[in-house]
């Protein structure tokens, strides 16, 4: 039996380090996995291996930070290190690797793995990489989506429908959230929207939101919120919802893969563990998107409505146009104050409006709300109504924002850049990718005023030097990188001549 | 752009570590990849990064020990760290997740990635699934393999030929490499042998050898060593010969896959790297082996033979009997005693010295030393004239062991229980992997003394109460364990009956 000297180490991730000497006594190699006994909790942990030679004394071994937040062992302490039995996770994903099927009970044991930090970052690639190759059936993504919820924190609302969208994405300046979340919400239905921050993206809306009011609540919390004035826009991430999602995504992100049982899982864990009875799911078809053309939309639609049916949620699918960003801006401050605008009474833009309530007024329909073909002017005339706004304000306060914010007090960045026609034409190419890239260059999200606002979108008729879009920043050099970027990338084309640099000039105000 | 002041982390991997809001601010996510700029060495460094909010204040950031062997920043120094671009590689191994072919360049891509540590373990993992999933070609296997010697160090030898040798594996007790080594040395040829310590074995032919000598070397002391005295059993993980393979290996291992594909390059990528020109392979089959029928054995001799055309390596596969343990012990002392015996002129046993002697024959005919057909008895006469135990002594000695070393002076661990037949009959089965599970539960390879000696082999007939085997262990709870685990497995099975547990004793002495 090795007992070893316990030596708490200020690592944000989970694992163990062992002296070689120590490690070879037990029996463990580089990135093995061991269990430590820590009596006076009774619990034990399974974490990664490292050793070293020189960093930690013989008979002692280092516990980091995640791995101890469940160990909860004391400096100093003398604990039991032992070999840890081989997860039978890695058979299961070895099965997967040989093109078999994950059984109900293997994929629960896989999410218990992957909750709980048994599997290692590799064992995470080979889960995820035969998944994605050998793929999943709607069995095993029921099942997958059933472990996700089972493993996290669930709503328990005592009165129904309950309502929840969502965006597959791909698109840029998608926040319709801002809109139909208040019109739901403002039409009796309670909808607790959880969200997620930009991974690859220039803006989530969760990031938008903070710009609003706080985001990150408990489960529970969000549950209250929704009872109390209808609905939410918090962060998906501080809820521990589906927790075992956020730990397979950031592993699918490198190879920019959304394997489809994956991502089916993924988006119905999170409606599911709310408690959701009706969803509508937005998915943007555009050369650009993540859905290219619509025959995959309407495939992958049809996967969404099964896998709700043996959910027992009702879902509804709306192809959507995605070969441009929706509305005109893209980036945290440009989206929040163009989202308020139209709450705020604006008639533009069109392509916002018109995304939000017919994606509204499907949710309308589906609740009865709305008749059969009434619930886009049904949305419509909520948000006319002003009564959007009204319920986006008690959503903010509720959250603990202040109510009283107009789109006037959200500012973009000081520093920008205006790009102009080279000729007379009409645009006839937008790259969502190279839009995004460019805001991203620029700051967003992280800088909240970075972003792109677009002046003519694609059809539109531009004349020689009209701005076609601008690009702002908060920090000089960021513009810098985000124009020179733009100049690389060409997002947009102009009859097909391509967009020259023009001399750019910085100074402060408004482009309206 | 973003500054931070380096704090050195003695973590023995590579990583670097960001407070979160730097993170942020430089664009990048956990697991994300950023570069270091040290502008005294002038090197950056692409590593994965976790974020903290708590331990590292904002404007520092931690370095690795294993990061900073490359960067050489000093503590407290300021450095820019940027996000890093997005590694091609990545683009490559998702390509193979697709179905598709690695190119040269790719691979040559991959393996340097993979060699300076810009993949992240959950890329790795994701590399071998989808070569495993998906297979390497013959073009493939050809560029892996070069690409793994040129990402490493190599020998060059004045005089040729140079022979190599290499067992698959999986079979226990396989210690052939301490009578062939030497045997083909006496002979007059040169033999720089790199070998590995054990992963899920007893112990591998390093470990052994450890016992009599040093084998930790560069490979120009291998190089050295060979011109000086014919040949050397050393540890390839050492010598920086192929280091991408031991990367690669240690993420097959969870999921006991041996990829083809991975494996031919491996084995080859040695035996190239050392400059090799006559290599014999030894391909055990058997039930419980690796390669589990003749048919197989005799496909994957065909591609060890192409491969090595592509090299200009001559290449023979030999395929041995893989049902049985090779001789009678298993376990790192127990192994090394019995290679001895057999070097100082033991007549036994067979297993041991038929499969030595023909495996060392086939190399002295392919070189020369001996006619077609005349190999295994000139291998045979050297065995039996006393130069191959001369030979291995001046090896010992030139590694820094003792020459004079003894099979006396190389004891079993002091605990041990012997496990007799509990009915007369004949020993019908043998699993090698349990045996092995035994070996390594007693505490093999790190206890020395630790192991199995077999009395009664497969097809032995027995008597009543005749002892079958013995497990031996350095600790006394360590041989507990061993004993609990052989109830568990039943290693050995007399004429259908399952061997029952004898009541144990513990005593020094020699089983012999």
């Amino acid at each position: 039996m090795v007992r070893l000297t316990a030596k708490l180490m200020d690592i944000d991730y989970p694992g163990l380090m062992l002296n070689r000497e120590d490690a070879r006594k037990i029996g463990v190699i580089d990135g093995g996995r061991v269990q430590v006994i820590n009596e006076e909790t009774g619990v034990f942990a399974s974490a990664c291996v490292t050793t070293t030679e020189t960093i930690l004394e013989k008979g002692t071994f280092g516990i980091f930070y995640k791995t101890n937040e469940r160990l909860m062992a004391r400096e100093g302490s003398v604990l039991e290190v032992r070999i840890a039995s081989r997860p039978l996770s890695l058979d299961y994903i070895k099965k997967k690797m040989d093109g078999g099927k994950f059984s109900k009970e293997e994929t629960n044991a896989i999410v218990n793995d992957i909750v709980n930090d048994v599997l290692s970052p590799s064992e995470m690639g080979a889960y995820i990489t035969s998944s994605y190759i050998n793929g999943l059936d709607m069995d095993e993504v029921e099942h997958l989506t059933r472990a996700m919820v089972a493993t996290g924190d669930q709503l328990k609302f005592t009165s129904h429908p309950i309502v929840d969208k969502h965006s597959i994405g791909g698109v840029p300046g998608n926040k319709i959230s801002f809109l139909v979340v208040p019109i739901i919400a403002a039409a009796g239905l309670k909808i607790p929207k959880t969200s997620s921050r930009a991974i690859t993206g220039a803006g989530g809306t969760a990031d938008l939101m903070e710009v609003l009011a706080p985001v990150s609540f408990s489960a529970s919390e969000v549950q209250k919120m929704t009872e109390k004035v209808g609905g939410t826009i918090v962060w998906g991430g501080a809820t521990n919802i589906a927790p075992a999602d956020d730990k397979i995504i950031i592993y699918e992100y490198p190879f920019k893969i959304d394997a489809r049982g994956q991502m089916l899982a993924s988006v119905m864990a999170k409606k599911f563990a709310v408690g959701a009875d009706l969803v509508v799911i937005d998915i943007p078809v555009g050369q650009h998107a993540k859905v290219t053309t619509p025959e995959e939309g309407r495939k992958l639609a049809r996967e969404f409505i099964e896998l709700g049916e043996r959910l027992g949620i009702k879902v509804e699918c709306a192809l959507t146009y995605g070969e441009s960003p929706i509305g005109h801006a893209i980036g945290v401050n440009l989206e929040v104050r163009e989202a308020l605008w139209v709450l705020e009474g604006a008639k533009e833009p069109n392509s916002l409006i018109q995304k939000s309530t017919s994606i509204a007024g499907i949710a309308l329909e589906m609740s009865g709300k709305a008749q059969a073909g009434g619930g886009l002017q049904a949305a419509s005339d909520i948000l006319a109504s002003g009564k959007a706004l009204e319920k986006m304000r008690e959503i903010i306060e509720v959250q603990g924002g202040d109510p009283k914010v107009m789109s006037e007090d959200i500012l973009p960045g000081q520093f920008y850049h205006i790009v102009k026609a080279p000729e007379s034409g009409y645009v006839v190419e937008m790259n969502n990718h190279a839009l995004i890239t460019i805001a991203r260059a620029a700051g967003a999200p992280h800088d909240r005023g970075a972003g792109i606002y677009i002046h003519k979108k694609k059809g539109h008729r531009v004349e020689k030097g009209d701005p076609i879009f601008m690009i702002y920043a908060d920090r000089s050099w960021r513009l810098e990188k985000a124009v020179e970027t733009a100049r690389q990338l060409m997002p947009m084309i102009v009859e097909g001549m391509l967009i020259d640099r023009v001399p750019s000039s910085y100074w402060r105000g408004t482009p309206e």
